[in-house]
């Protein structure tokens, strides 16, 4: 057996993958495509196929693939100090150099203190044993639902997978936890009534919002998650306005604001944070993904003063709070986000991202809007979406959602270009690295309009 | 400001710890200490001076610190293939190795499939998930509650810390989740009564058991998770026939077995498993921690035949299970792994700690046995406690537990040992990197003598 198909056929019978069909998979029905090395941009197979990776990993790799400045950093902490825990007042250089430089550079205004995780959904599980401390630190025991939208994506945990607003999530699983509400995905194009203006669409939204609110009663909600722009759902840009409008209600009410920046941190709207991005003033902060570009597992629930106080009133009370993962500010995964932050910087790849993001927006637009496959174009920075429609002028979706967008991402492959589908509706989407070139996104903008061509040529002969 | 008193300050300022007590550490008044270098045993702080680390980070280096061979592995591969993620059947060589490798050499028989995460805690939430998975897919909707023991750690999240059977874990966060339940920690030195065997108190614990099946109705319980060694419920060896008896009870009602081997898992004990260790016979396993020593977060959950055809027909049925980490899979953990149990295999440290692990058992006995403040002796394998006890004799603990045991684990790191107080009795820890000599053991035992005999003298002071 050759090397390639030994690889693959220890993975069919050994490993199980996150999302992927356990049957097919390891019937070998689901091909298995095994990477095997990746600089910049680009990544290549154990076949000997390289890909242009249009969706940085899992939006993740924002300076690229393969740097060598990353690994002497990450191999000089191992020799240094390769693990010691921070309980009990224990830390490391890194992981105080780094919650230093998230407070000063990279949170908005009022944030005070950096927890550490693994896994953007780690960090929104820290977020709510910290809601429920707070409201039980100040004696308001009823005060404790959390209101997250349709169709995010805030993890896949058993708490943080009842946040995620995907019916998937949670059918299996006897999910959503009780105590956890959703409310409306502010899609316009999906959802605009026809005539409704995006204005008029937003106050529908906030109406929906403040009945939810009303319904269950304001002394009973705790907080509210949301991602500046909704990733995974849709990759989704807010309506205008909508941003303010939601929090004026969210402070009328005393509900804590967390905002999941997982995607948009670390410069993939082309401003430091999808906060900064939008004017939101949260009181609570998840950050993965670009904080490390992906090299190794790192995320931080950032905590504002205003819940800062009432944990540090808490541990007079009570003691030390009982939370913490045993790698929570490992030494390792804060230096190689230290070095990665230092890339963003000297490289100044958020003004990259806001400069090429603005050039994909228009390439995308110029070549898409007029598609009979394409309903809509949108995006933000470098993080854009297609959706395709069965009947665009009707804005008809498909019947059976998804099939048609996985084409599509099947045909860029085989073209070699990495973008994904995603299934709830037809939707392709692009969050390249933020070291792109505009002649990068030509190329990717390329392979994506004859993928989009062929799929639709198929269709025709259907 | 010296860079000590900057790096101090800025910690304070900047980081929120695990399990700290937030206003006495960002005040001062809990004196921080930042680590700044390691190797093999030893570490040194900032203020330069130097430790023997009897704990092993959080028990987890088990192959000591600062390995040349894990900073080189672990740059190569972050060079090869800094990331990429393993949805949608992706893969990659370093995860499709130590999958084989975990499920032919380092589980027990009836193991099938791997599925990874970054912690003890992620694997224990992915595990509830498959559970859940598993009897909806089987069609036993009621079949869903699970039972942890009282005393028990399994992680800390929203899910996992109502698994962890330890009042202060959920006090403040309105845990444990409905569904969840604990049973009896075996621990025959507290619990035993007067006169009673060793077999007569497993007898009543196995009966507790039963009872709460039978209260609850067996086909309401799904799955039952257990320590082999419970760990940071006090580093309790099981008595003897405890899993046999326990597990002939899950077995009579089709309740799964999960075997938390997070911290007993790759050599720990002296065997390569703690289930092999205590002929267990798990339905999934979870393991961290000494998988990758520490040097990198990685977790995994090992799927037995059992369950993961059931996860293959629920595929079938319902398409691919909608769960997954973004890190789940990550090459240069999974490399920094693969390297780990190299050198574990190579050096023999299974062996080593089934060797050096005997002689710190015997010189813990010779030392304590008989000492006034020393009311129990007990470990396996290089985990190791002293229960510190007001009244010896009369078996009779302090009235507020925990301060005892953190004066002398205080009294040790003064004279250069790490140890772990255990808070909810005066529990006093060892669990050194797998690497010690005997020598080493020499050395650990007279420090600890000469702390425990300290905080023994001031008490006679008082
Ligand atoms: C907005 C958002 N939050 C949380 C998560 C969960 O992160 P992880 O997969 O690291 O748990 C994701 C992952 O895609 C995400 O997009
Ligand atoms: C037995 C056991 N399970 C699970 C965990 C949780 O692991 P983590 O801290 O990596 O989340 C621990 C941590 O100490 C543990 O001891």
């Amino acid at each position: 057996m050759n090397p390639l198909d030994a690889l693959l056929q220890a993975d069919r019978r050994h490993l199980m993958h996150p999302g992927t069909h356990a049957h097919d998979h390891a019937s070998g029905e689901l091909t298995g495509r095994v990477m095997r090395r990746a600089a910049g941009i680009r990544i290549e197979d154990h076949a000997g196929r390289t890909y242009i990776d249009g969706f940085a990993g899992l939006y993740c790799v924002n300076i690229g693939y393969g740097r060598e400045e990353m690994a002497e950093a990450i191999a000089a902490q191992t020799r240094e100090l390769s693990f010691y825990h921070t309980y009990a007042g224990f830390s490391n250089g890194p992981a105080v150099e780094l919650s230093r430089r998230l407070i000063e550079d990279w949170s908005p205004p009022g944030m005070r203190k950096v927890y550490y995780g693994m896994s953007g959904s780690d960090a929104n599980d820290t977020q709510i044993k910290l809601i429920r401390y707070y409201q039980n630190v100040l004696g308001r025991p009823r005060k404790k639902k959390l209101i997250a939208r349709q169709r995010s994506y805030h993890g896949s945990g058993v708490a943080t997978g009842s946040l995620t607003g995907q019916p998937k999530f949670h059918a299996a699983f006897d999910l959503p936890l009780p105590q956890i509400l959703h409310t409306a995905c502010p899609d316009f194009y999906r959802d605009g009534r026809d005539g409704e203006s995006e204005a008029g669409f937003v106050a529908r939204c906030v109406a929906e919002l403040e009945q939810l609110i009303d319904r269950e009663g304001a002394d009973t909600i705790a907080a509210f998650f949301g991602e500046p722009v909704m990733g995974s759902g849709g990759l989704l840009p807010p309506p205008a306005g909508y941003w303010p409008a939601i929090q004026a209600v969210l402070r009328r009410h005393d509900i804590l604001f967390v905002a999941d920046e997982v995607v948009c941190g670390f410069g993939r709207l082309g401003s430091r944070t999808g906060c900064a991005h939008y004017g939101i003033a949260p009181d609570l902060i998840s950050v993965a993904k670009g904080l490390t570009s992906g090299y190794l597992p790192l995320s931080g629930v950032i905590v504002g003063e205003r819940v800062w106080d009432v944990i540090a009133r808490g541990s007079r009370e009570q003691g030390a709070m009982s939370h913490g993962w045993t790698y929570s500010g490992h030494p390792v995964c804060a230096a190689a986000a230290l070095t990665n932050l230092d890339i963003i910087e000297r490289e100044q790849l958020v003004g990259n991202a806001a400069t090429v993001g603005t050039y994909l927006q228009a390439q995308l637009h110029a070549a898409f809007d007029d598609h009979p496959l394409v309903g809509n174009v949108r995006g933000v920075g470098l993080l854009a979406a297609l959706e395709l429609m069965a009947d665009k002028g009707a804005r008809q979706g498909f019947a059976a959602p998804g099939k048609v967008s996985a084409r599509v991402a099947q045909a860029a492959l085989r073209h070699g270009l990495i973008l994904r589908s995603l299934g709830m509706h037809d939707i392709v989407g692009f969050a390249p690295p933020l070291i792109v070139s505009k002649a990068d996104v030509d190329e990717i903008v390329a392979i994506t309009h004859r993928a989009v061509d062929e799929v639709a040529g198929d269709r025709d002969d259907d």
